[in-house]
C-alpha cells in the first residue's frame, strides 16, 4: 500500500469508533486498526456485563427486605450462578454485536493486527508500513496485574475474565477497591459468594472522608473489607492465600480490580520525537486531543485522563474532528462526573472534595437514615455531601453514597455546568414524596451557612420555602 | 376571648401547617383550628401511605423479573396482605405524628372544631366568635364521591378508607385513573387482586396521546381497563356490579378514585363580599395566596389551583408570609412538576403536550424498549418526550412514562426553571449505563431539528457529541 491515508485509528474501542464516526464523514481515505477482540471494552468486559451481574445481584440481595414488605418465602430464593453469567453473556454479545457492526461493514479498511509507531505518520502492522497525513491513537486499556499475581493461573480473575466463568467459586477475594473492586465485591458478594475485599484507604474514587466512612461502614456489614494494607497472594494446597496486615485468609480466587493502565507499551511512542513521562506517555492536549503539536492525537483510556466510557467516547469525538482540520479546535470539557454503581450509588460530581480549599466552601449534607420515601423503599441508607462556594454559593461539587445517587449525580452536574448557586437550585421544584427530598435538605443546610439573599431573591419563594416534610 | 388576633388559620395540613412556621416567626397572636382528624392529607391517607403499599406492591411484582435474572423459587413467594397494610399503617403513623408535633405543643391556641367565617375578619367555632386582622383558609380537600354510591356502604372505598383496611378482597374496580387511580390500580393489581380499571380518556394526569397510549399499553399488560365510558355501580347480591358502555363486571368492593374536591362547602366565604364562581371559590391570586384584596389568604387543596404537596406546602409560606405584611409579595411559582408513581413512572414537567401550539415546538422522544440500561435491570419500557421552542431550541416541557422518570423529571423541571436550550442540556455530561442516555437520546431527536448551532457552540462538544451506545 503506497498511499497516503488521510488518518490511521489505532483502536476500535469506544474512543476509536467515536473518532470513525467524526473522520467518516470527511474522507473514506482511513483504515482502523484493532488488536485482539473486536468490540469495545465498555460493551465486552466493562460497563455493560458488570450492570447485568450487578442487577442479577441486586435483585437476589432485595429478599432481605421481603419479611418487612409483607412478601412470604423470600428466604427459600436460589441463585443459579451459571444462568447469572449466561445472562451476562447473552446481554453483553448483544451489546458487543452492535460495537462491532459498524467496523465488520468497512471491508479492508478494518485491520486486525499490532501496530507500532515508526514515526508520526508512519507505522507498522502485520509486517506491512502505512503511511497516513493524521493518526489517532485510541489503544484503550488492560486490567493492572502485578507480575508475580500470573503465577496463580486460573485463581487470579480480572474483568477480562471474570464473566467468561462458566460458575463462580464459594470463596473470593477482591483485591482493589476502585470503582470496579468496589462494585464488583459487593455484587459478587450479594450473589452469595462469601467475598473478603481488600483496598488503599479510598473507596470507589471517592475523597471525602466521611462519604468514605459511610459507605465503608455499609459495606463491612455485607462483607469482610480491610483497607489500608497490601495484599500479598500466594497459592496454597486449597486455594490463594491473601494476606494483609494481620489477616490472612484463604480463598479458591482472586479478582485482581488495582485499576487500569494504557496499552501503550511497545506502541513506539519514543518515534513521534516528543519527550515522554516516566510512564512512557507523551504530552496529550486535553482540549484538543493532540500529541504536542504532532499530526497525531491520543484518545480514550490509551491517554490515561479520565478512563470513563462517556469521556473516551467525548475524546474521540474530538480527536476524529480535530484529524480532519488543519487548526485543531480546544473543547471546553464536561463538568467531571464519576458514578459507581454500588447499591446505594456512589457518586463524585464536579470538583472532589480533596480538591476544594476547607476555607472556602461551605458542605451541606444529609443522611438518609430517616428520609421519608427511602425507608417506604427500604432503600434508607446513605450520605449526599455538597461542596458550594462560601462567597457567592455556587454549587462547586459533590460526593455521595446514596439511593438514587446515579440520578441526583446528573442533576447536580448539570447544576455545576451551569454554575447555579445553592438558592438557584432552591428554586427546583422538589416533589414528594422523592429521594431528591433529601437533596434539598442538603441544599438548605448549605443555605444557612450562605450570605443572606436580598428582597429581589425573596419573590423567589424556593429560597424560603417551607421545611421538609422527609 | 375578646381579643383581636393576628392570625386565624383554618386548617392544619400541609398548607396550614407551612403557614404557621412563617407565622411564628412574628406573632405569637394566632390560633390554628383543625376539623377532624389532626395531621396532614399527605401523610394521613396520600402520599405516604400510597407510597409504602406501592413499594410493597413493587418488590412483589418484580418476581417476574427473577427467572431471567437467575433467581429461582420466585414462583412461590407469596403475600401477605394484612402484614401489608399494617406496615402501611405503622409508617404512616410515624410520618402522622410527626406532622401533629407542632400542633400538640400549641396548647389552646390549637383548637379543633369546624369553622364558619363571618365576615373577612370574623369565624365561628365551637359557638364562639373569634376575631382576627388576617384569616388565612388552608382547609384541604377529600375524595370525590357521587352521592348516589354512598349506598354502597363498605363496599365503596376511597384513599380515606383504603389504608385502613385489614384485608382486601379478592375483586376490586378502580373507577377514575387520575394519579391516584393509576398509582392504586396497578399496586393494587400487583399484590395479587383481580383489579378491573374504569377512567376517562386521559391516564394520570397525561395529555400528549403518545404517552397516554404507551401507559394505556403497558397497564393493560397487567389488568383490565376501560378508558371512555362512564361507571355505573349498584349493588348486586354477589358484591359490587361495575357498568360501563359495553363492559359489566362484578367486583368485592370499588375504589373511587374520582379526584378530589375543595373542603369550601357551608365554610361561609359568601360573607367575605367577594363575588364566588361557580363552584363557590372566591378569586385567589396565585402569586400572593390573597383572597381578592381582602385580609384573607387560601392556600392548599382549598383554593383548588395545584393539589400537590410541594404546591400547598409553597401556598402555605406564601400565605403565611403575606399575611404578616402590610403589602404582601407575589411569588414567582416554580416550574409546574407532576408525578405519578406507577412503574414506570408517570411525569409531566413544565409546560403539558396539550398548551404547547404544535406549529412552534419540535418534539424529541426515546422508547425505553432497546435501552441499554434499561435492559440490564428487566426495565425497559416506556416513552419520554420532549417539548422544545422550534425557534430558540429552548425545553419547554416533557410528558413520559418512563423507568426513572421521577428522576429525570426533576433534572428537566431544573432545565425549564433555567430557561435552558437543547443545546445546553447536550453539554451535561451522561454517564454510561445509565437511564438518563435515553433522556439523550430525545434531547439529539431534539436537536437535529433545530436550527444549527454557531461555530462557539461547536467548542461545546455536547453539542456535536457522539451518538448514543444505548
Amino acid at each position: 500500500m503506497n498511499e497516503i491515508l488521510d488518518v490511521i485509528i489505532v483502536g476500535a474501542g469506544s474512543a476509536g469508533l467515536a473518532a470513525l464516526r467524526e473522520v467518516r464523514k470527511y474522507t473514506q481515505r482511513f483504515v482502523i486498526i484493532n488488536d485482539g477482540p473486536w468490540g469495545t471494552v465498555c460493551a465486552r468486559v466493562g460497563c455493560m456485563p458488570s450492570k447485568v451481574l450487578i442487577e442479577a445481584a441486586n435483585a437476589f440481595q432485595r429478599r432481605g427486605t421481603f419479611e418487612e414488605f409483607g412478601i412470604r418465602g423470600g428466604d427459600r430464593l436460589t441463585l443459579d450462578i451459571p444462568a447469572v453469567l449466561r445472562r451476562v453473556r447473552r446481554l453483553r454479545d448483544d451489546f458487543v454485536a452492535s460495537t462491532v457492526k459498524t467496523t465488520e461493514e468497512l471491508g479492508e479498511r478494518a485491520i486486525s493486527g499490532r501496530v507500532r509507531l515508526l514515526a508520526p505518520d508512519r507505522l507498522e502492522v502485520n509486517g506491512e508500513e502505512l503511511r497516513a497525513h493524521k493518526i489517532i491513537i485510541a489503544t484503550g486499556s488492560r486490567p493492572v496485574v502485578p507480575a508475580s499475581w500470573t503465577a496463580l493461573g486460573h485463581r487470579l480473575l480480572t474483568t477480562d475474565t471474570l464473566f467468561e466463568q462458566e460458575t463462580l467459586p464459594a470463596r473470593m477475594a477482591v483485591v482493589g477497591m476502585g470503582p470496579i473492586g468496589a462494585e464488583m465485591a459487593q455484587a459478587l458478594s450479594r450473589l452469595g459468594i462469601q467475598v473478603v475485599a481488600f483496598g488503599g484507604k479510598a473507596i470507589a474514587g471517592l475523597t471525602d472522608p466521611q462519604v468514605i466512612a459511610v459507605a465503608a461502614d455499609l459495606f463491612k456489614k455485607e462483607f469482610p473489607l480491610h483497607l489500608g494494607e497490601k495484599a500479598e497472594l500466594s497459592l496454597v494446597d486449597e486455594g490463594v492465600q491473601v494476606r494483609a496486615g494481620n489477616i490472612e485468609v484463604v480463598v479458591d480466587c482472586v479478582l485482581a480490580a488495582l485499576g487500569r493502565r494504557p496499552n501503550i507499551d511497545n506502541l513506539g511512542l519514543e518515534t513521534l520525537g516528543v519527550s515522554l513521562d516516566q510512564h512512557g506517555m507523551p504530552p496529550v492536549n486535553p482540549g484538543t486531543m493532540q500529541v504536542a503539536d504532532l499530526p497525531v492525537f491520543m484518545a480514550g483510556d490509551a491517554n490515561d485522563q479520565a478512563p470513563l466510557l462517556h469521556e473516551a467516547a467525548d475524546e474521540g469525538y474530538i480527536a476524529g474532528l480535530n484529524a480532519m482540520r488543519s487548526h485543531p479546535i480546544c473543547f471546553t470539557r464536561r463538568t467531571p462526573l464519576a458514578i459507581v454503581f454500588t447499591d446505594p450509588d456512589i457518586a463524585v460530581v464536579g470538583s472532589r472534595f480533596e480538591a476544594l480549599d476547607p476555607a472556602k466552601i461551605v458542605v451541606g449534607e444529609v443522611h438518609f437514615d430517616r428520609q421519608g420515601r427511602a425507608r417506604a423503599g427500604q432503600r434508607n441508607k446513605g450520605i449526599q455531601r455538597l461542596y458550594a462556594d462560601a462567597v457567592s454559593g455556587r454549587l462547586l461539587g459533590a460526593e455521595m453514597c446514596a439511593p438514587a445517587g446515579e440520578h441526583m449525580a446528573h442533576l447536580l452536574a448539570l447544576a455545576i455546568d451551569r454554575s447555579l448557586t445553592v438558592q438557584q437550585l432552591l428554586r427546583l421544584p422538589f416533589y414528594h414524596p422523592v429521594l431528591e427530598e433529601g437533596l434539598r435538605t442538603a441544599l438548605r443546610a448549605l443555605a444557612v451557612q450562605l450570605p443572606s439573599v436580598n428582597e429581589s431573591d425573596l419573590s423567589m419563594c424556593g429560597a424560603y420555602n417551607t421545611e421538609a416534610l422527609d
